[in-house]
């Protein structure tokens, strides 16, 4: 790869293999441009971690350190201000934003959580392969990636923050006959004397403000249907009292909020720009 | 209804729906027949929970008692003598396959399972409704029945009389753009000190001579496109070391095994006849 | 129905049954709006054509003499000046687009003209049926509204208008597992001497200014995938010199120029807005 | 390829790429097995033709003029002899089935046929590539290999046969979101006084006593859905008196009678066995 001499842009999308996004980051950085980077260099706060999860090593150790997080709902503050930021994985986004308040109000033991993924056909990418060649796909559904996908230490780091304690979540992808949506179901073992009105609040309090997730009415559930095409994510819960298990469920569109979408949003920040600038599109019921 | 004055056949089978199948059931058996039932009717072995999850009264509650619960693979000898076959419901049929040989020989804990499923549409019938039209379908996936499914307390008692022991499952079907097939993902925490050959060695002590019950080699994993049109179960596990979660996928043709085929299965064993009459179609790749 | 008393708005848009769209507009009118009608009761210039048609007597004969068929391409200064504009069938303008320049211009045979027509499942609206039941509809194709559809005399009619002679259009609907998207294949023949560049100055002569019709770049074919979402209609063109046929392929999302977003269109022209106010979304691939 | 030694087998099945094919019989034939092939190295009279089309030089020509096309419908008793047949590509089997009567009989002009073809992706094999990408299928429709797909001349050869006469069909090909099947809607102009019953009797006579063809009932048309994973095909007709076209749908499963099914046909017939051993499995509803 040849060298960057200058950058003539304010800030820089990277949609690159990792290893490859971090070379060209730290290239960047020093020119003055912001990096909003889509692959998975910088989401990890610990560089061993990254280095275990993705088989290689850091290319640039020191720049991991610098990188906020690009969840807004959690670190807007942080995103406003940081020169590089790091959009999450897919998976992570949904899984995220569905358990965050819960575990940041100790609605939820942290033990036994279980995220049992459905995605579309995008997330693997536009390069053809047996595994997403059409009939292969079509009218049916299998999971993948069992039984540690590289997307749940992602989730653990996030998670375990939120909470103060460590978070493993059991997390299982599905390959479903359908090409953009990311449907994330998790359960979790409710508090002691957590009631349905209390998790309600917990999701009220962080969520009732944010532009990009809505909080089902009580009657609804989310659908990948219902976010396709925008940069919304939907979320809604029960609790089955009989087993005291709290359900929750998110949706989004991995070409939205989990990725390009979320990528836009994290620029608005950094840039100063209204958070939803470009992302005002409505859902197109696909 | 008017009364059913002779039967002249060996076996009847009933797809009603629940009381009315009863009432049917009533009239034919005294006249000589088997029935092969496909409703809810006598599923339950208590009455009264059966009338508390469909919110009936039982037509019939000293016929319920003599009913033989329709999964061979756990009740092939009752199946033989019984007159009464009771065909599960195509949930507890996947979630109960996959999970019975881990909680019959303590493998797993009785508390905290979850059965995460994906159905195809036509487990809900014919008839058209706004949430089957195909625009509401296509390309989307959304739960439903939460949180507690009326299939829910069939998988419960089932299971608890597995473990020897109350499970209470949390069980959450979820509808996909296909037409067949049933994929249950299900999650338990290993019981203490339990490794991989133990729970392999489960499933090969119980399921090595099923007929319609296949192990996925090591490698592979359970899709629905693999056992459409066949009367077939394809079950596989994975542990998460890590969390100590056993993950047990299995996969149905939710109207083959899931109600038809076991329906036929049934019938074989009530007969007499070789058990995989009528049911050696190999799946069809859809 | 009551009677409407008065109107305050500029002007209405009708999404009703044919016979009480006729009736509807009769009481709008003379309070001032413009009536934009989506429904079939004004697309015909003659009345007993539409009765043979619909099986219905018109409403209100006279007022259609006063309508304009809502084709921008073909009567935009007409669409300027009228109060009631005639929103086409999806069939019809996808048919029309593609063949009207060939028609207009003498460059293919009036006689013989097949429009062969593949749909999505939204064109048949919203109430649940068999026909459009998900299961019915999933993985399979099949005709219908065999001979004679009655989109057929709509499109009759306006390509007998652009050939200046009697056109009998042989038009057959294909219902196709999509919620979205009409894709027109019409065959004709060449007249006499008829070249490939001809027929490029034909198209480039009637759509080259037009802002939502594209024509595809030789290389490519239209795909309702690349309109989903939009107000576009894509078109392109294909001569067998063997058997001097001219095909034509145009692919329009019929929930978009196909029906509400060519009626969005209508409005802005009648209303003195910019023709693409509120129709510059781009395509969302489905 | 290494030389072929000995076949210890009454018959082989060839599913290769064309010319290799060809290479592989002439090595197979002389050791006395009868060759089923699935390529195209045999289906055309014609080795120029063959060779233009395919852009290349035809391996074995003398072989060519010994192969029968496999089609039992039109050669049962060629195919009862041969050692050598060449299974028809998938549409040609649809177009010449629905065409073949009619053309025959005389009732349909030999100019101006069109044949509007609708395919599944599994016609395009296994083999991964951009275009069979799941997510540039699904919900959405596109023609391709205008204007002279190969297996054009195929169809040409073989009506052209039955009219007596040039035929010249103008065939296009489009791809549809589904696996399995393929449906032809073919359109021709009806002979002079040609009436409804004339063309009801010409499938009634040709098609009567075949154990695959099935003609649909004057109420139904054609579906893929209802062939699919069967070696039927299915054919209905409408007369459209306006414009004077005879309108004949077909629909194959091309897995079935499109390729496997035929070949299998073929070889019962050259082999003696009754015609439908191993093809008695009724259609799966996908």
């Amino acid at each position: 790869m040849e060298q960057i001499r200058s950058v003539d842009a304010d800030a820089v999308f990277l949609a690159l293999p990792h290893t490859v996004s971090a070379s060209v980051a730290a290239e960047i950085l020093p020119r003055g441009a912001r990096v909003i980077d889509l692959s998975a260099d910088f989401r990890f706060r610990s560089v061993p971690l990254y280095e275990a999860v993705y088989g290689v090593r850091h290319v640039n150790p020191e720049l991991a350190g610098r990188a906020v997080y690009g969840i807004p709902e959690i670190y807007r503050n942080a995103l406003r201000k940081t020169r590089l930021a790091a959009v999450p994985g897919c998976f992570p986004t949904a899984v995220i934003l569905a358990l965050y308040p819960l575990l940041k109000e100790g609605l939820i033991e942290p033990k036994g959580i279980v995220a049992d993924c459905k995605t579309g056909v995008s997330g693997g990418g536009r390069g053809p392969s047996l595994g997403f060649h059409y009939p292969e796909v079509e009218a049916g559904v299998r999971p993948y990636g069992l039984p540690r996908h590289r997307h749940a230490p992602e989730m653990d780091q996030e998670l375990s923050l939120a909470a103060g304690r460590s978070v493993t979540v059991t997390f299982v992808p599905h390959l479903l006959p359908m090409v953009r949506g990311i449907l994330a179901t998790c359960y979790a073992t409710a508090a002691s004397k957590v009631q349905g009105r209390d998790v309600e609040e917990a999701y009220r309090k962080h969520y009732r403000k944010e532009p990009f997730v809505r909080l089902c009415s009580p009657e609804t559930l989310p659908s990948t249907k219902d976010v396709a095409g925008s940069n919304f994510c939907d979320v809604a819960f029960r609790i089955d009292e009989k087993s005291r298990r709290v359900i929750v469920v998110s949706a989004i569109d991995n070409l939205g909020k989990g990725a390009s979408g979320a990528a836009v949003q994290c620029f608005n920040l950094m840039m100063g720009f209204p958070e939803d600038e470009g992302l005002r599109a409505a859902p197109m019921f696909p």
